[in-house]
């Protein structure tokens, strides 16, 4: 009998308590879920949201990994009383929530919806005829699970897709660029900029001004990554002069964001509360079950943390 | 050396007149483009809009097919003078443009992004997950070229695509439903319905006041395919007793759409201006071309209208 400590808000409890009962066994695992009240000595494996109960891993040294409910694991994962082996959350729920946002705003901004949506006044604007996806270039910063599923969506939808990583990748129907060198092509090719990357000392305002400058005149972008990849006021100047001419954020330094802040009055900017990707708790449950299982079978795990990269 | 007349508004013949050449060339075509000051017997193809000069084929007596630019040929079918065989436009371009209309507003639909767009007041509104697109039934009215495509890409994305013609049609993805009984069936599943069908006596109101009844409550309706389809009368009552949640709309009986219609203003209503699918002068020249070139070599014509049916 495993023991599986739910170290994430009591509140989420009620929703994950049926999935991941249903998930364990549906692994064949005979395991109970725990709160803080057991014995820490007695967890075998510690299910993680960054808001929850536990940041001090220490008196869980008999826990065999850390699996994280979210996604983002910067919270964590310079956490110097964390031993044990960590894993992302790589939900499959969560991937296709983030490709329906990531190409339902594409497409919003490709076909210009906002101007219809707005403009309900009566008159009949027949605008030029739009470029069609096939002319339409997109670019994909992070080529990770959600940045490389975007990415085959968009070019499913015959946009034309160049990806980013740090280290190179090769991905079908997809112009992929790495290091600092693609950095300046891909950034030069986005029309449409869709930011995935994780948030790493190295992510931290990589949209800074001199990145925006590179990209083209009247570009647009969608940031439904992390708040920290973006240098907010270098952003709200090159919106400001036009050469960026919308933003779609989903992600900030501070969530929610507060209600003075620049973003929310800006005509140029569309603030989503943070929905881009959510956890679902069944498929996440499943995730996690699976993980277990693996371990237990001497499998390697999932969705392992580099903690060198930090992620 | 053929002869084949441009009987679209000379104002469109700027933008044809070099993809047709380069198309005619590159289908091993020997042609001149003629306009209407050229005897009407040497004339041996027609190349057609509604809008342009020829509505009498009379004098066409020569002409061995007439070529609409157009996929809509409603205006033409029933026309008496007109003996030769019929062929609508078919054209990629025109296709995808549609694909990327539909994709684009039946996930603005499917994300609720105009919640956003219209409400950047400072309020962080974190509603209740939404559901994923595996999860949403779109039912799609009309599966030819346009209608057939557009489920397909809605299908790819995930979500749960019914379609509905007269006669029965099977297409991999999508649940394929026809004739009357169908048609509610088609309906009772449709929380997003997308109406593609041709303009023919039996679509004329075929939205009336008891199809949309049909519909499940809270339902939303995207129009890019005719106006005929749709009883104006019976969806704004829809409308406003809320029954349907929102309706986009793309094509109206009258076009422009004259300012005082009530739908410009219903504040459950999009406009837009008959833009989900303009055809390209590059890809619609080229369909032309290899159809003048398949009856040169004696081979049948692509996208002949059947004149009994309407399309």
């Amino acid at each position: 009998m495993l023991t599986v400590l739910f170290a994430a808000p009591a509140g989420l409890l009620p929703d994950y308590e049926t999935p991941l009962a249903d998930a364990l066994a549906e692994f064949g695992l005979s395991a109970t879920i725990a709160d803080e009240s057991t014995p820490a000595a007695q967890i075998d494996y510690v299910i993680y949201a960054p808001t929850g109960p536990v940041q001090d891993f220490t008196p869980y040294r008999n826990a065999r990994a850390v699996l994280s409910l979210w996604a983002g694991v910067e919270r964590i994962v310079g956490n110097p009383t964390l031993i044990q082996p960590l894993c992302r959350m790589v939900d499959p729920g969560l991937t296709e929530g983030m490709v329906e946002w990531v190409t339902g705003h594409v497409l919003r901004t490709h076909l210009g919806i906002d101007r219809h949506i707005l403009n309900q006044d009566g008159v009949w604007r027949h605008y030029a005829i739009p470029p069609l996806a096939r002319e339409r270039r997109v670019t994909v910063l992070g080529l990770g699970a959600l940045g490389a599923a975007c990415g085959a969506a968009l070019a499913a939808l015959n946009f034309q897709v160049t990806g980013w990583s740090r280290s190179p990748k090769s991905l079908p129907g997809i112009t992929c660029l790495s290091g600092n060198e693609g950095f300046s092509a891909a950034l030069a090719q986005a029309e449409i900029l869709v930011t995935l990357l994780p948030n790493t000392p190295d992510t931290e305002n990589i949209l800074d001004s001199a990145a925006l400058a590179q990209m083209p005149q009247g570009a647009v972008i969608l940031n439904p990554g992390r708040g920290s990849l973006i240098d907010d006021t270098a952003l709200l100047a090159a919106l400001d002069r036009g050469h960026i001419a919308q933003a779609t954020l989903d992600v900030f330094r501070t969530e929610p964001l507060p209600p003075e802040h620049p973003y929310w009055a800006h005509p140029k900017v569309t603030v989503t509360p943070h929905i881009a990707a959510d956890t679902r708790p069944g498929s996440a449950a499943r995730v996690i079950a699976e993980n277990i299982r693996r371990d237990q079978a001497g499998e390697p795990l999932l969705y392992l943390v580099d903690r060198q990269k930090g992620y």
